[in-house]
Formats: C-alpha cells, sequence, structure tokens
C-alpha cells in the first residue's frame, strides 16, 4: 500500500472499514477467532526471515537518525522476539473468550427475565511507539475480544509493521474474517495520530502503550476514552505488627526485582515502633544493590545510627521526591506514626497504582485494603505482582488507574462490556 | 449560606470539601449511610409545610418570570409528592450495599489470592433542572453507593433544594457522616456548572438530569466521564415467526403506555412475510388512540388497503422520520426483508437504547441479542421494561447508552467501580 497523500480522507477510510468490520467481528464465533489467532502465528513464524529483513531496515534508518541504544533495543526483532510474538498469539487463542457470556440472569416479577451479556466495544485505537511487537500483542487481545482495532505504531517502526500486518492478514483470511478487523495505520505522518483521536463515531476506546510524553498527548487530545495510567508511584507500609522476615523480602523484591516498571515501589513508609528493627537491615540490602535512598529525617537518623559511617547513597528527600516514579534503583523513605498517617501519605503522593501494607494484623489488612483507593492493594504481598499475567488475566493491554470501566491490568474483559438482555414471553409493562 | 460572589473559589471549595468528605464516606460502613438516609426521610416528612413554602416561593418567581404549565408541574412539590421522596430514600436504604464486597477471588500459582473488590468511585457531579424531587433521590443513590454527591439544579428550585439540603445535612450529622458528603451548589450563577465541569481533580463523574440540550452542553463542555444518554429511539422488530398476539401487545405497550419516555419504541419493523397480517390489527389500535403513523411505501400500502377509507394519521415516513425520537404519539413504520435488514436499520437509525424482537425462532432471537448493539436487548418485551426498577436494580440514577463502565440502567453498582486485591503471605515475584 503507498503512502496515502490525505491523511484526514485517508483515516476517515481506516475508521469506517474499522466499524464495518467491527460488525461482522462481534458475531464471529469463538473457533474462527482461534483459527486466525494460530494462522497468524504460522505465518509470523514462516515469514522470519522477511519480518527480521524489514526490522533490519527500519533498525539502520534509526541508527542513521542518530536514535539512541535504549530506542534500538526497542525496536529491534530478533529470532527469540519474533518466536515469543508467535507463543504469544497462541496463548492468546488458549485463552478463554468472554465475548457472548450471559451472567446474573434473574427472574423478576413482571416475569421477565434479565441477565448481562458480555460483548465487544466495538473499535479500539491503538497508539504505541517504536516496539513492533505490540503489533501482533495488541491486534491478539482485540481480536480474541472481538474487537476490530487500528494499530498505529512509531514511525521508525513501519516497515517492521507491514510486515507483522501482511501476517495478521493472512491469518485473517485464512478464518474467513475480515482483512479490516485489523489495520495497521500506514504512514509516518504524526497527523494521523491526531485525526484517530478525533474519530470519536468510529473509535471506542484508545489505548496508549508508551511513555509519560505519548500518554499526556494523547489524553490532552483525544475525544475518545483513553485506558492509561501515567505513573506508578506504589508504596510498600510496613506496619508495626508486620512480621520482620517478610517486610525485608517485600520490601527488597518490591525495589529491586526490576527498577523500570510501573508496579516497583518508588516509596517506603515504615511505622516508627518497627523502624529501629526493619530499617537497618533493609538499608544494607538496599545499599549493597547501589539503591540511593532518599530519606525523611527520622529514617535517615536511624540509617547513619545503625550503619556507622556517612554513605553517599543516603541523601534527604525533599518534598518533590515522595510525588516521584523514579523508574532507577532510587528510592523514598518515610517513617510514620502509623495506619493513617501511612494512607493519608498513599492519598497524597500516590498515583493510585499499586499499594501494599505488610502486617500480621488483620484489622488493619482490612481498613488499607479497604480505604486505600488505588487499583490494586496489597497484603502482603510484592507490589511487582500488579501485572495481568500474575492475575490469571493470560495477558494484558495495559494497566488502568481510572476508576471508570477498567481499574488495573487489562485483560480481554476490560476489553468488552456488558448489555442488558432481556428474556420474555409477550410481557408488557402495565 | 449567602450566594458566593467569586464562583471560581467557591466551586473550588465545593470540590475540596466534597473529595475530604469522600474519603470519610469510603469507609463509612452500611448501618451509618442507612442511618443518614432514614433520618433524612424522618427529616424530610416533618418539615413538610417548610419544604412547600420554600417550593411555593420558587413556584410563583417561575410563575412570574413566565415559565409555562409544564415547567411548573416539574417544579411543584405536593405533600404526595414529598411523601414519595420520603418513601424513595427509605427504599435505598433497604437495597442492599454494594460496597467492599470481594468476588472473583482465586489463589494463583505464586500463592497470591487475587480479588475485585467494589468501591465508590469518589466524588459525582449531579446537574438537573427544576425538579427538586431530583435533589433526594440522587443523593440518596450516591450516599449508599459510599460516593460524596455534589448537586447543581435549576435556578428555578433553589430555595426548595435548600430547604431539601437542611433535611440531607440534618440527617447526615445524625448519622455521624460529614455533611459535606453532600453539598447543594447554592448560588443561581449559571458559571457554576461550567466550573463543575472542569473540576476533574475533584470530581469523578458527572450525571446530568435532563432534557437533551442540557446534556449535549454538558458533553461538549465536560473535562469529566459523563453518565448519560442522549436519545432513546427504540424499535421493536415483528419477525416473520412472531406470534401474532404477542406482536400485537408488545407493539401497543411499548408505543402507547408512555409517549414521553426514553425507552419508549420509536420505529416498528416488521418482516415482509407477516406484514398483512399483523400491520392491520396494530393500525387499528395505534388509529384509535390517536397515534400518527410516519410509514414506508410498503406499510402505507398495507394499511391503507386493509382500513380502506384514507386516514390523515397515516402518512409517508421522511428518511428523517427513522432518526427521530418523537416522545410524542406518532411511531415510525417500515417493512423489512427480514431479520438481517432489520438489524441494519437498527445500527444505521437506531440511538443504541433499547431494542426488542418479536419471535418464536430460537436461533433468531440469540441472533438478534447478540448482535444488536444496545444497552438493552429483548426477545418477545415491551421496550418499556428498559428500567432501573424493572431490571431490579432498587432505584437508578439514569440510563447509560455508552459502552464503557456502566450501560443501560445505572444503580447503586453503576456508581461504584472494583479495584484488585491481592492477599499474600509474604510472597515475592521471581
Amino acid at each position: 500500500m503507498n503512502a496515502p497523500t490525505d491523511i484526514k480522507l485517508y483515516m476517515e477510510d481506516v475508521g469506517r472499514r474499522a466499524r464495518a468490520a467491527a460488525r461482522v467481528l462481534a458475531r464471529s464465533g469463538t473457533d474462527a477467532k482461534n483459527c486466525a489467532l494460530l494462522a497468524i502465528a504460522s505465518a509470523v513464524r514462516r515469514d522470519l526471515a522477511g519480518l527480521l529483513a524489514a526490522n533490519a531496515e527500519d533498525v539502520a534508518a534509526a541508527r542513521a537518525a542518530g536514535k539512541d541504544s535504549a530506542f534500538i533495543d526497542r525496536l529491534a526483532l530478533t529470532g527469540k522476539s519474533v518466536e515469543a510474538m508467535a507463543q504469544g498469539l497462541e496463548q492468546v487463542a488458549s485463552l478463554s473468550d468472554p465475548v457472548g457470556e450471559v451472567s446474573e440472569l434473574r427472574e423478576r416479577p413482571s416475569g421477565i427475565k434479565v441477565g448481562k451479556m458480555r460483548v465487544p466495544l466495538g473499535v479500539i485505537g491503538v497508539i504505541y511507539e517504536s516496539r513492533p511487537n505490540v503489533t501482533a500483542d495488541a491486534a491478539a487481545l482485540c481480536l480474541k475480544s472481538g474487537n476490530a482495532t487500528i494499530l498505529r505504531g512509531g514511525s521508525e517502526s513501519i516497515r517492521s509493521n507491514r510486515a507483522i500486518a501482511a501476517c495478521l492478514h493472512e491469518g485473517l483470511r485464512v478464518a474467513g474474517l475480515p482483512e479490516d478487523a485489523v489495520q495497521v495505520v500506514d504512514t509516518a505522518d504524526r497527523a494521523a495520530v491526531g485525526e484517530l483521536l478525533q474519530m470519536d463515531r468510529y473509535v471506542d476506546i484508545i489505548v496508549p502503550r508508551g511513555g509519560k510524553g505519548l500518554i499526556e498527548r494523547i489524553m490532552a487530545e483525544s475525544r475518545i476514552p483513553v485506558i492509561k495510567h501515567l505513573d506508578g508511584v506504589c508504596h510498600v507500609y510496613i506496619d508495626e505488627r508486620a512480621d520482620l522476615d517478610k517486610a525485608i523480602r517485600i520490601a527488597d523484591n518490591a525495589k529491586t526485582q526490576r527498577y523500570g516498571t510501573c508496579n516497583t515501589m518508588e516509596a517506603l513508609l515504615v511505622h516508627e515502633a518497627i523502624a529501629p528493627r526493619v530499617l537497618p537491615p533493609l538499608a544494607s540490602i538496599y545499599l549493597d544493590k547501589g539503591v540511593e535512598l532518599r530519606c525523611d529525617e527520622r529514617s535517615r537518623a536511624i540509617i547513619r545510627a545503625a550503619l556507622g559511617a556517612e554513605s553517599p547513597l543516603v541523601k534527604a528527600a525533599t518534598e518533590q521526591d515522595f510525588y516521584t516514579e523514579y523508574l532507577a534503583p532510587i528510592l523514598s523513605v518515610r517513617v510514620v506514626s502509623g495506619l493513617d498517617e501511612a494512607m493519608e501519605h498513599i492519598a497524597k503522593y500516590g498515583s493510585q497504582h499499586t499499594d501494599a501494607i505488610v502486617t500480621e494484623d488483620e484489622a488493619r489488612a482490612r481498613r488499607f485494603l479497604r480505604e486505600v483507593d488505588s487499583s490494586s492493594v496489597m497484603v502482603n504481598a510484592s507490589t511487582r505482582f500488579a501485572d495481568g499475567f500474575e492475575y490469571g488475566l493470560g495477558a494484558e493491554i495495559g494497566i488502568s488507574t481510572d476508576k471508570l470501566h477498567a481499574r488495573g491490568p487489562v485483560g480481554l474483559e476490560g476489553l468488552t462490556s456488558q448489555k442488558y438482555v432481556v428474556f420474555g414471553t409477550g410481557q408488557v409493562r402495565t
């Protein structure tokens, strides 16, 4: 396909086709959708050489444009990552299909039976950056949930995305599904994103995948609801009644298992009564791993007193530090007077993503679970578990920190909605 | 309270107070919320004379301002309508509390248990016109679902709303709940609505109650998600395999039981094979009741042939008629070639509110249920059943034709959201 010249007309056509395909897809059975997913997986494996060649062109162009090595890493495909793509498609095929499921069916005094039926949202717009594997991953989840998809990846990955799109369309054809069920926006023109975000008559939801800059831009511009989270300022609160071993294990894992993920702990809150026992061993672990600690006065005094010599990694926190998602080996630390102060802190500085309490006190655990207003709230577990796979969703299209519709990791069910269905035998209202 | 002078500062203060009250309300138990609802009901009954006096002032001012009698009807309170308000409050108290309910709890291979907990949305802004009873109804549903509410009624009902607000605040005080949990915006300045719609840092959702003009204005201006439906262009499709008696009963009731409601049928679609048998008796019923029929050519020919003489109530439909929500004794009528054409018609002209099929054919009923993309889809029942009370929600704050979050009649559950809760015993991610 040649690059379109009039972006507005081109996107209008993409939207119209997506809406038409969505209607066909919504009534397609599980077998056809699974058949398409497996056929796409097999096309991806068969076309490995072609995918890698197209990707090599993207990589060469990105290098020539002076992109940094982190960018190239995200852009580059390998035999291994293409195989992972194929396995991801097969895995989505193996998930159960939420569409058509009727629940909560109840007979009413009038004699009608009322229930809810799970149905696709319709058309999903996915806007992402340079990772080509998102093309296959997002298409798979949207397809399985019965939604048509408009995929708009970064312009630097356009050759890779075209090659993956060819596999997607082949799989759809094999299964007898409309090729327009998955469309890859085939233009490097950034105006296409602006158009997509205005097409509320064709697109039901926008899923951005990428950095905060991308998401902020989409939020500001979109007329369509967006499934997103901006920040992951996640907390672990170690309560006075925490088991020390669990507290240390969880606080270590939540920070250091991976530094760059949205569910990584960014601030540690410690009850004043347990701080002298838990902070010294934890600080040793963090400092050994090269984690910089930005401490309030009390935590800093305890750590310094315990560890003796001044460490350049133990610093004084500023107010701003507590609002910060470091995505790096840096941790904010604060001593609090108890559960209430911990929850006040989370309400003020947190981002409603994921927060955990470590305690053996059931009443406090219950209060924390109920009162902390975040998309995932945990007791005695690492914040790193906030993830579609760990939660058993099979896969996730993203994590939402919004309160409406889907909250937390969003899997197939989050890409569907429920309508009311009514079964009567001729009833009328009196 | 005196009318505020600086609307921006005033609304900012209202928002801040609502957010603070929402945190208290979210952790309040069912008993306290029910106690408040019952105390409000009793205050409303006790203050009957005062409420009627305040309302009489509003009515007098509205008359003086030249408002029409339909407006005065909506504005005026009577002993009976105040008693209905009190009973509505008691009825909401008797509904079960969705907040805190944990569902779908499952143990994962990692050993953590993952479930979902139902929680309030936070702060709900309700914008309505002149009906003072909305003040009590909306406050009751939001309070029971654990949400703080900002109520902004029409400026013409401000004295009535102040009097109702006094009862609301008394009830909250009696129950030990913060008075700011329900705030009535106490200014006739229309700029208050504009401010409210921008306060996305304080308000989680907007519920408009009123005519299409109000809702369109709110949709255009709001930075906050809106629970709404614009139109109710509802259809009944009488299939070839319909039971004739059921078809006539349902098509009669769906149109004529009430003309002005959003779930009233506005267009009747009839299979060509059954049209000669079902249209003549139905047309007689409609014409007897004074319903004007706007017919496509085929239905007009059948009706004229059967009923003989030319009736001034049998007219030719224009294309625009099929898009129209009449809210009046007028009905669009069309003969279709079958289920597919009926569903195409609904997809093109409908408003995704409520649509029904009359058929004894299970396969066709299943297709209609699955493929018609409306918030309520029915088999062999009148569209007039699309209602929170009829569906067993106990009450409704409105009906949503959007696909995200709540769809169809929105009751207590639609004013809540689900967050993930994780129960561990020290698990970390590997």
